[in-house]
């Protein structure tokens, strides 16, 4: 199962190309991650947001690789564009969210990425083993990983 | 060879959690191919500051494919950081970037990170070949492209 | 009349103090003026977002004039911030928007600020007059501007 | 007497417009203040980097108040921009800086600004005087404050 967050594309995310920058995009992935998956808020789902992150939270969520494929160039819209995501990979104290960026109508696949997050304790800033009650709310958004297309001409 | 490229990380680059955020890293990436790559400034290094890039030249830049692996973070500095550069893979109208981010004194890798750069023709907005011009200008900073690790648990 | 627009803080917005970083405010400023002007969008309101701006469109906003005060620090929020927005001067070709920055549940005043916006014609560069179907849409906004508090310590 | 401080435009400051955005000035400015005001690293004038500012510091310095003319696009520059700083008032606790944000050789002004920063005590979170030292290290650079033309067609 996958979940659709909205996210707002900003004026400023546009370099002078008039596309979302590419840096900017992970800035989008990032808020599609932390409305997803951190607790505490009024919007929390709940069956997802359940990380106690954010500052003065007893976890800190440490991104240790990222990928992401840019298929078709953002312009601006007024509305939220679709980040699909879904869990490609639970392990000990990581796993690896993956996402396909879609236009608002989701005609359209303007990117699709992976990050791996790992979760850390915040006292101690060492990894610390994904909850059984964290692995339970993620389990139905198992899916396969994305096969990215590497190396050759593109 | 490499490149190394000085990089000024900004106060606005870090998080609430006091490192360079993960998307910031990309836009520090970003500068140092503006730097080595761009043309038209009076500090463009002669063999590399080829591609008539940026507003109302000839050439458009655009990313197809990026990775990154964040080693460990990044705290604010007040010298430039050193983004080291090479050309992993020259294709027909793409090449892969590849980055070792490094502390001032290139003491520690913070990250490693490859970027596919694509060349369009900024009138028709469609890809074109790289120039004899460009080969011959990056074809000394050929280097194996960067083994990254890539699933099981970090 | 004021017209609260929800926008939403991001995660990067903060730094490393752990607030929303002075520049970033500036661009939620920036987003609650497009959503409220900015035409061309299902989400428009049919009496404020007229304004043909954006990629390709007849007019350019440009900023010629901005002034913040920052009254309360704004820490990261799950739930949309509120930009109370008014009109508190219509000139020729340009306006002074007015705003309020209030937290989710309006009970605290992070800031207030004031823009002044210049209506550009996009085929030619140079100032053009509110029209009056603008003038119309935005005269039930009309308020005081704000006094701001100027010099003397603090 | 001026400090004029070289600050670096990043190709993602520009927005679709192609020229520097309205937030993103004030983020040049906040390097411009890192910069020559806080102390700690090799680059440090000895004269003004003096305050202990940034993270695990003793001193947090805060803004409460910011106002800017935008008076010309900036485009993108490979070489630094210059931002000529000077002290407009020394408070109790506080201090007006202020800015003229001119191209690399000087012969354009894109903008004027004033910032008032607050100091506050790191541990305390509250505000603290000025110190005798930053009183003197700062004194040399007391000139008029901007005289900013507000309200009116612009």
């Amino acid at each position: 199962m996958r979940l659709p967050v909205p996210v707002r594309v900003r004026w400023s995310d546009l370099d002078a190309y008039g596309h979302v920058n590419n840096a900017a995009l992970l800035t989008l992935l990032e808020e599609a991650r932390v409305t997803a998956f951190w607790a505490g808020g009024p919007e929390g789902s709940p069956t997802t947001a359940i990380i106690d992150a954010g500052p003065g939270a007893t976890s800190v969520t440490v991104i240790a690789r990222q990928e992401a494929e840019y298929l078709a160039q953002i312009p601006h819209h007024r509305e939220p564009i679709v980040v699909d995501m879904w869990i490609g990979r639970m392990g000990g104290a990581s796993m690896d969210v993956c996402y396909e960026v879609l236009s608002p109508d989701q005609s359209t696949v303007y990117a699709r990425a992976q990050t791996t997050v790992v979760m850390l304790d915040a006292s101690t800033g060492t990894p610390r083993r994904l909850s059984a009650g964290e692995r339970a709310a993620w389990e139905p958004f198992l899916e396969e990983p994305i096969a990215f297309r590497r190396g050759g001409d593109r």
